[in-house]
């Protein structure tokens, strides 16, 4: 069987947990918007009156089912590709990290768009600078202190021991997006959060994900996905 | 086994879809944080250096089990309750069903705090109301017209089919929450939504949901939660 991801064809955004995932898994799959006659095919799947109509991309076609929400996704992609462990706790364990860190993403969408997605950033300047530096003060230090704590506390060389998971490659994203839409901020930041840029490298050294970044399947970070690297933003 | 749910005592908040589930389920149950010494328990947990230490409440002990994240607890507790159907495609449906449910209750509080949540409302008004108008005009009518079109094509009295699942619980709560919050706005909008004010009615009147609105563990809505009362935004 050959997995159908949908998702937007020119960003990055949520759909490349779920890339991460399915390429760390070497996994058979198409990326079906970005096909020729690929974006109506989304359209009409987002259309359907019956079934399990998507509220919004990503979704995954596998065999029969079609799976919305990323962390629903990777808690499915997770039990049948080993990257996530077995055991009911440990799967619900993996799968609420995941939903954190979908938070956690949900909070830097909005660092640009605090007043609403259908309004463009140049709109809404002001409030995205104010939402940043509140973001910056009060919400990555959180975040970031809280998986640092859970790999400090571990021990090992991924967040739920020796092997990866799904969110292991999730957190490999989040700190190379970080770095990507905030350089200066991050350039001092790093320092507090050893463990996340270990983690960082360590994903981005396995074999599928090193060759998967060098791949055109890895779509450039820019300005329409949810890490946007606007200097006002970065001050 | 009686669970243990740990959530702010003092709001329903995003505790209050478990708090739904839970009482639905007749499940016998301690509201942690409400009772004498509560606040500090929940603190000890959340401090906890091993184990699962949840990011933020809510989270729910089952056993050794602790369980975090909204949508993880309800999909924990819907295949143990007969909230949720058993077999795997179906119940990933209708996780991803409540996992958007969780996107709109995060697009509803940033109505009011759109620049962050450690700003008072009071010091971001100006932006809320923004946020709030682009939310009824954009975001409310995309969110419910999808839930009505499922409701509509699936012609059935709860959202998945005849039996009640956790999804039908949390859109009661939302249609409830709409209410409280934006009684003008609603009050012009809900015959646009007929299908959800119907499975509201509905799920109100389920005797043990009844019994719940009317006691005292059901804590009254008010502006600290996730639905506020805010006329400036309900214009």
């Amino acid at each position: 069987m050959k997995y159908e991801l949908y998702y937007w064809p020119e960003i990055q955004g949520r759909g490349e947990y779920v890339r991460l995932a399915l390429e760390e898994a070497d996994a058979a799959y198409v990326d079906v918007a970005r096909a020729a006659g690929g974006m109506a095919a989304m359209m009409r799947m987002m259309e359907a009156s019956s079934g399990t109509p998507p509220f919004a991309p990503p979704f995954l076609k596998a065999g029969k089912l079609v799976i919305g929400q990323t962390a629903n996704i990777l808690f499915y992609l997770g039990g049948r590709h080993g990257l996530a462990p077995k055991a009911e706790g440990a799967r619900l364990w993996v799968h609420q990290l995941q939903l954190t860190i979908a938070d956690l993403v949900q909070e830097i969408h909005d660092t640009h768009h605090p007043l609403g997605s259908s309004l463009y950033y140049e709109d809404q300047k002001a409030a995205a600078k104010r939402r940043t530096e509140e973001f910056w003060k009060q919400r990555v230090p959180k975040f970031t202190g809280y998986f640092e704590g859970l790999l400090r506390d571990g021990g090992s060389a991924y967040l739920t021991g020796r092997r990866v998971t799904y969110v292991d490659l999730s957190l490999f994203q989040i700190v190379a997006g970080l770095r990507y839409a905030f350089p200066n901020r991050m350039g001092g930041f790093e320092r507090k959060i050893p463990g996340l840029v270990g983690l960082h490298d360590r994903v981005a050294a396995r074999p599928n994900i090193k060759a998967y970044l060098a791949s055109e399947r890895r779509i450039a970070f820019n300005e329409d996905g949810i890490f946007r690297h606007y200097k006002a933003l970065d001050a």
